[in-house]
């Protein structure tokens, strides 16, 4: 077993990527060689990583030569074409795009919920989505006690899900819509700055778009529950890095408030912000930089008389927990339980 | 039976004041004369008005002499100091604000809902809740066919909601932040550009606030029926005058959604934009200016297998339907209806 590693970042340009190099940092996770990889537009670009400056190297298929752990945020297509390079050369890859979340031969993984089944691993751990992983860190404790039957959930989701691009645009909109000009979307099909509309990720033949169809499908697979019943409408706002989310649950049982409280009180990666007398509760710009995803408005849902209902309110960073850190504890929990070989023993 | 109206506006130079004053003009109403009344430090102000200049008065005891119909706007407070004396100079009130809605002498309308209430006035009539009228504008076709149980609603609410100032603020607040500024506070408790927060109304000992509580009550109320059961999650997002919300229906039988579309494509105020090929569904800045209040993401509700349930995303604007131009609209079927005089009839 090493005490230090090789690691690797995929798309170390972009919003994600970013966010992973501080996290890295922050945590001083043990790195032997950090490795950065984009496109060949950024390659040669110098990044600051504790101190040093790196070289931004072009991604190709030689890229992953003695590298430990790969965390992936290029985009699927490039997921695609490059992880089984890197898995053939002996990496673990901890994967931040939709590409593999469903396979059924990959573990899909947020440490607090399902780290038992890093164990399956075959070289490739997929990240679930941000808005995914903001939700289910706050239910999973509560489903532990009692099981969740059905979840109506509604987002608020921040631009930086759509990447760093997204950002400089609802900034750039902004200021022409302040000066009176035209907002001219290009990364959303519409203006952004002061509006809102429903994620614009293709819609279905059930009438659910497809960043809906991952909070349900990726929740179900990492509660190990298909039962789990879930809607959820899904809404770009503008907000720069923190997604929140509008949470109603229905259990199988009444669940006291006070109970939900304790719970989501002692559960790890949650921080409870529920302040009536100053109306102070999670929002997206206390949210942002914190590794918490913030819960209030924690109440008994008053439309259901048999007390098996609570609403929720959460938001969290979704550059943070919502992808770059829950990518970096995955990779935390292969070290500690070395697993970084499991893709060649199987 | 008159042919013109002397009508007062209370509340003149708010946000919802000047909407009256548009909509009166755009729809033409038969005035004989328009009264605009506010505090003193207004008074004095000249307000255009189909081409003619308007002087605003200082609001008295002694304001509604001659007036038939008073569109007030002016907060609870005023309400509840001035509306007797309109009343009691022979005026019809339409109370825009909390006031009055859950007094039961007091009729709660939304045309298109129970304009029949109306017949019951001793004088007063309350403008419901702006978050409750464009939810209820699009359920409301859908509950008279088949009768809804339960609602799951989360708000994207616009800061017209808080009025002129708000509004002035969420644009100062985005501008100083843009520049790298401190926002500073003063209408909201919380910085609202680039954020979103829980509306910060009081919570009362149930978990909910106001805002919340006034979709609920107001709604049954309308709805004549107690036994809707709704929770609701009310957010104010950083949009200027549109409130959007993602509502979850569960009906006491399957409803199909060919069958929704259908009726709500027929509905009264109701407007259908639900486009998935080009992600066109209902936004604020398309349902700003707009009467009709805007739905779309008509989708049979999945976590349902029974087919009782639907979602729907709704966009409207605050300020025509969700307060000037329904209570312009009340004051179109008072004088349609010949129904000024039953304030002294009762």
């Amino acid at each position: 077993m090493k005490d230090q590693y090789n690691v690797a970042i995929m798309g170390a340009t972009g919003a994600v990527g970013q966010v992973m190099m501080e996290i890295l940092a922050e945590r001083d996770f043990p790195l032997a060689e950090l490795r950065l990889l984009a496109s060949a537009r950024s390659a040669g670009r110098e990044l600051a990583f504790k101190g040093e400056k790196l070289v931004v190297q072009e991604l190709s298929e030689a890229s992953f030569e003695g590298i430990d752990i790969v965390l992936a945020s290029a985009g699927g297509a490039l997921s695609k074409q490059y992880n089984p390079h890197a898995v053939a050369a002996g990496a673990v890859v901890v994967d931040n795009t939709s590409a593999y979340r469903m396979d059924p031969e990959v573990p899909l993984v947020v440490p607090e919920i399902n780290s038992d089944d890093l164990a399956h691993h075959r070289g490739i751990i997929a990240n679930p989505n941000c808005s995914t992983i903001i939700m289910d860190v706050v239910v999973w404790p509560l489903y532990q006690r009692r099981r969740v039957k059905r979840i109506v959930v509604s987002t608020y989701q921040a631009v930086s899900g759509a990447g760093a691009r997204a950002m400089e645009e609802l900034e750039q909109q902004t200021r022409a819509v302040l000066a009176g000009e035209a907002a001219d979307p290009e990364e959303f099909p519409h203006q952004i700055a002061f509006n809102l509309f429903s994620h614009n990720s293709d819609v279905g033949p059930e009438g659910y778009c497809e960043e809906e169809v991952k909070m349900i499908r990726e929740t179900q697979k990492m509660f190990h529950d298909d039962q789990v019943q879930i809607t959820a409408t899904t809404i770009r706002v503008p907000v720069m890095r923190a997604h929140s989310e509008a949470i109603n649950l229905e259990f199988a049982e009444p669940y006291p408030e006070q109970e939900a409280r304790e719970i989501l009180a002692q559960a790890p990666g949650v921080q409870i912000v529920d302040e009536p007398a100053s109306s102070h509760f999670p929002m997206p710009i206390e949210a942002s930089g914190l590794d918490a995803v913030l819960v209030g408005r924690i109440r008994q849902d008053i439309s259901r008389p048999d007390g098996r209902g609570l609403d929720l309110w959460v938001s969290g960073d979704q550059l943070r927990k919502g992808a770059a850190l829950n990518a970096v504890q995955i990779a935390e929990v292969l070290v500690a339980r070395n697993m970084l070989q499991a893709a060649e023993s199987v």
